[in-house]
């Protein structure tokens, strides 16, 4: 039943394999290449074009409507509109990038993030002393700056040196009004930042271009604390039960964080002692455990972090490897489990300043739901559990090679599509909410979560479905690679206890969602804009999200993609300092909603556990 | 020719040895105690009052109409007018302490220094976390301080469990508005800082107690620098020639530093943990050296110094071995020459805010002339050389035990007077002063600075005197202590050869107080009055100084001693946060006057080396 396309995507000649059928917008997301959908992909606003160079893909008639039949003729498509339905080479124009704009909810008012940093370079040339002035060495630079300017001990120390080792020319590197170095003599106008994303499973880090704003490098690796456990309570757990634990978890990230690094000045062959500032978003227990501030009190009632504002630190307090004199900004924190990562996504995707009641929802093992609404922010997590990154689902995996990480029903059967275009060896998150989805309309899966036995199953459902019934101790599970067609030799199913696993983790985003409207006294419809935030949701089908109730009953067209959000925010941070004034803005005014002590969690929780009825 | 009294000073305990006559001001001064003296020694104040407990000490009219009958019978004395004539033991009430109060030109005005010191110690006890209230830890804090704190890294990391460990109860010590260290539990309300005058030649450190401003301990020592030259110069010449010098000499500053931080806290019975805050007031040089910074541009014109501003530092950046948290406050600078040490006079002084013209003298290796005029103040420094600390002068010798510090003529011939009352080994600068005086009026000196030999004597000199007039190699020297009497073996003489170089110390200063007053449009006579700071400063006889040239021609009565105008000046700042906004503006505002630019310095200079022809 398989039969996929290869899709390459220029400049950076990323490849996926994709089903017949899909969008060149979704194939691009599952490049990692997040595309411009103002719109919601509905094929109106045209942000998406991209040029098929290569190959095959179909022109829809929205195509032809918005960008004219020359064009259309000469490979020009809406990513969102055009389906893959040959082997092709795509050409991703930078304009059609979903990063070269952030604030989505707001494009209309700004564009993209003026590049405006805190680390600035200037090359100067100072008046060497001569007799009857006297002008202190740092007076004689801030006279140059025009400004004046704060300096640490260490930068102080060798700055006379510094100055006159090149007859007082060099370039001054300032992180707002401090002086971090000095670089003597005609030095390459280079200045780099480095943008965390440090997440509980993955850290990606961006090296930017400070002077430029664009993106030079970008790196992504696993957190190596998952070796201590899946999600933040079992670290938080291990900093309270062993003394070691905090010192040991912050050096993982560490290393891994200047693993990144080295990384990304490979990739851009440069030297890390280009790179001035960092800025780092995470969730708040991932801040503190880079930090080495323990996290051990968001283990308990009323889950407490220890600071809330931003962290402005020298880079090298916490072992980053950058500028020996460079600057670390740390997002603040909303509370204990909506932190700096959550407040990055509302900067980058600008919900806060949204003029109609929206919502931002990252997917995760910890949920973030953030609803803005006449200028008030609501943000609450939900502890959804690791099914959607495949752990706790028994043949579940991580969306890696081998993943399977898309059903479809495809005539009388279903068709999968595997990741890196091998043999499968599981199922990660998306492809569980497919084939969730698909099984409810078929009539195979019943509101409450029980797979119906191949007896039990209506009569309209083609037989090849139908025989992937399988009865296995009173239990009903489904079987979706045979042994023969399976990576490992054993067959894939997806088991009843699975489903179980699924409507937890739905259930608990989708409580957090009610409740959220519900304190702002607004019913889902609503809703202006859902965005999708994090690596998971941007791969999952937004219908199919909706029909097994993980996100309310909206048109698909309401419910945008809005890619990495908290690494844009991290981004934006870097680029321009009015960011970080408005992080701390939106930090200090999100009302903290803990589901924990809302009276109808539980039962709404027991509620959203059930799959709606219908579509 | 020796008689001495034994002068005891209640409740410090100091003991002196002085030549009869000597006042008990003066005998103080040599105790180390600066009594106030806002009158500058004329008996009218009343300001100097001591009591004598015990031995002979005969009350002056002044005594007896400005303190009764009554008051004089029981021992009240006004120190600047009773004369010591017999062994006595004299108790010296707080009051009359000249550290009691600082900026004594402005003392109508101000008394004292108001305890408001940037370090504040708050005692709180937070609400727990409970259900529902997640704040964090750190806005917890805040909330009880009742304001925003900054926070380092390393404070905030181990924050929540001090914080816990006590059930959120302790001691938060702030420094300004930031958090430098937080105390579980109950402890004691200490809180102490150090105020060091760090000198080319000695450290003094006092130990203050931040909550009520008094001065718990004090201990000096010398520089261990002057091993490596006794003036700034031969150390910054050392940095520019040895690679490893700068890190050397800042080494031994730092040892110094700690080892007195060592001896105050032993005095007072103190861990160094209770210290919070130093701050540091010295010559620009010894400021660049302690902080690390290389004073090599020091060491050509135009002598620039690295910084100007005050530099507010982490104590343990430097090595300083008080709080591991604790800070460091440098004093801002003037000039190359004119530093940390100078501003911290002035600040002590309240020359800043003189309403007349009034000039502050530190004479030292390096001399330091501020004067103050309607709003400007004008500073310079000049190089004295070593003469008046013993160096350079044949037989000379610091003021320490052994060295002849005062001389008189006591009839027909000289008296002395001996540091520790043991047999004399030299001579120090006071007692330089003091016989180069007396041989002017004696008519051994003549104006050029020339010993006349015992035939050139006019006939009124008495005969004992002439005959220590001995001829030798054509130069004529003058015999102070017949080689029996030396604590050494051999005779004690003032050379010719010493007396030019005290011309030329004294023509040094001369020359620069000349050369501001001409800045100012102003003649000697329109001082009001002339400030003497320092360690030797206020050991000097005035008048002697006076007939000498090394001060102008005025009333001694205008000529006042402001003790170590620098420590106070440290301590200033330490007890008091807008002390350190005066001194930034003090040090911003003084314009800076480097005499070898001056064109009449060199002519000044020459004129200036010249003894005065009358008194």
């Amino acid at each position: 039943m398989k039969q996929e396309y290869r899709v390459r995507f220029e400049p950076s000649g990323r490849t996926v394999f994709v089903l017949p059928n899909t969008t060149l917008f979704e194939a691009a997301a599952r490049a990692g290449i997040v595309l411009q959908s103002p719109c919601g992909g509905r094929g109106s606003c045209g942000k998406c074009r991209v040029r098929v160079v290569q190959g095959g893909c179909d022109p829809s008639e929205a195509c032809v409507r918005l960008l004219g039949e020359t064009e259309t003729r000469s490979g020009m498509r809406l990513a969102c509109q055009a389906r893959v339905c040959n082997d092709c080479v795509v050409d991703v124009p930078a304009a059609s990038l979903f990063e070269s704009r952030t604030r989505i909810l707001t494009e209309g008012a700004e564009s993209g993030v003026d590049v405006d940093p805190a680390i600035t370079r200037h090359t100067v040339q100072l008046p060497p002393p001569v007799s009857g002035d006297d002008t202190s060495d740092l007076r004689r630079l801030e006279q140059a700056l025009g400004r004046r300017v704060h300096v640490h001990l260490d930068v102080m120390r060798g700055f006379p040196e510094r100055l006159r080792s090149a007859g007082f020319r060099g370039a001054a590197v300032l992180c707002e009004d401090r002086l971090i170095a000095f670089e003597p003599g005609e030095t390459p106008g280079e200045c780099y930042g480095v943008a965390f994303d440090l997440g509980t499973t993955t850290i990606v880090g961006g090296l930017m271009d400070c002077t430029g704003g664009g993106e030079v490098a970008v790196a992504a690796r696993m957190n190596p604390q998952v070796a201590h456990g899946d999600d933040v309570i079992s670290r938080i757990m291990q900093v309270r039960e062993d003394p070691g634990a905090l010192e040991r978890l912050q050096q993982e990230a560490g290393e891994a964080l200047n693993g990144l690094i080295a990384e990304l000045c490979t990739q851009a062959g440069i030297s890390r002692d280009r790179i001035y500032e960092a800025t780092l978003a995470g969730n708040t227990t991932m801040q503190h455990l880079f930090c080495g501030i323990s996290p051990a009190a968001l283990g308990e009632v009323p889950f407490p972090p220890a600071y809330h504002r931003a962290l402005h630190l020298q880079a090298r307090e916490t072992g980053l490897e950058i500028h020996p004199n460079g600057r670390l900004y740390v997002f603040p924190n909303i509370g204990g489990f909506v932190g700096g990562d959550t407040v990055a996504g509302i900067l980058a995707t600008g919900l806060h300043r949204a003029e109609r009641p929206s919502m931002l929802v990252d997917i995760g093992t910890n949920g973030e739901i953030v609803l803005a609404h006449e200028g008030r922010l609501l943000a609450t997590s939900t502890a959804a559990g690791p099914a959607f990154e495949g752990a706790r689902i028994r043949a579940g995996m991580r969306a890696t090679d081998g993943a399977i990480e898309k059903v479809v029903l495809n005539h009388s059967d279903i068709s999968y599509n595997v990741i890196g275009n091998t043999a499968p060896a599981g199922i990660c998150g998306t492809a569980l909410i497919d084939l969730a989805a698909t099984l409810l309309r078929a009539g195979l899966l019943d509101s409450t979560g029980r797979l119906l036995g191949p007896d039990e199953a209506p009569a309209r459902v083609p037989t090849a479905l139908k025989e992937r019934l399988h009865e296995n101790d009173g239990n009903v599970d489904f079987l979706i690679v045979p042994a023969a067609e399976s990576g490992t030799g054993e067959a894939i199913y997806l088991y009843q206890r699975d489903v179980r696993e699924l409507q937890l983790a739905s259930g608990a985003i989708r409580a957090g969602i009610l409740i959220l409207l519900r304190r702002a006294g607004l019913e889902p419809d609503d809703l202006d804009t859902v965005l999708l935030a994090g690596g998971f949701g941007n791969f999952i089908r937004r219908s199919n999200a909706r029909r097994i109730g993980l996100l309310p009953p909206l048109p698909t067209q309401r419910i945008r993609f809005v890619g990495n959000a908290a690494g844009m925010g991290a981004k934006a941070a870097l680029l321009n300092r009015a960011a970080r004034a408005t992080a701390e803005r939106i930090a200090e005014s999100a009302e903290h909603v803990d589901l924990s002590l809302d009276p109808e969690f539980q039962m709404e929780f027991g509620m959203a556990m059930l799959f709606p009825e219908t579509d």
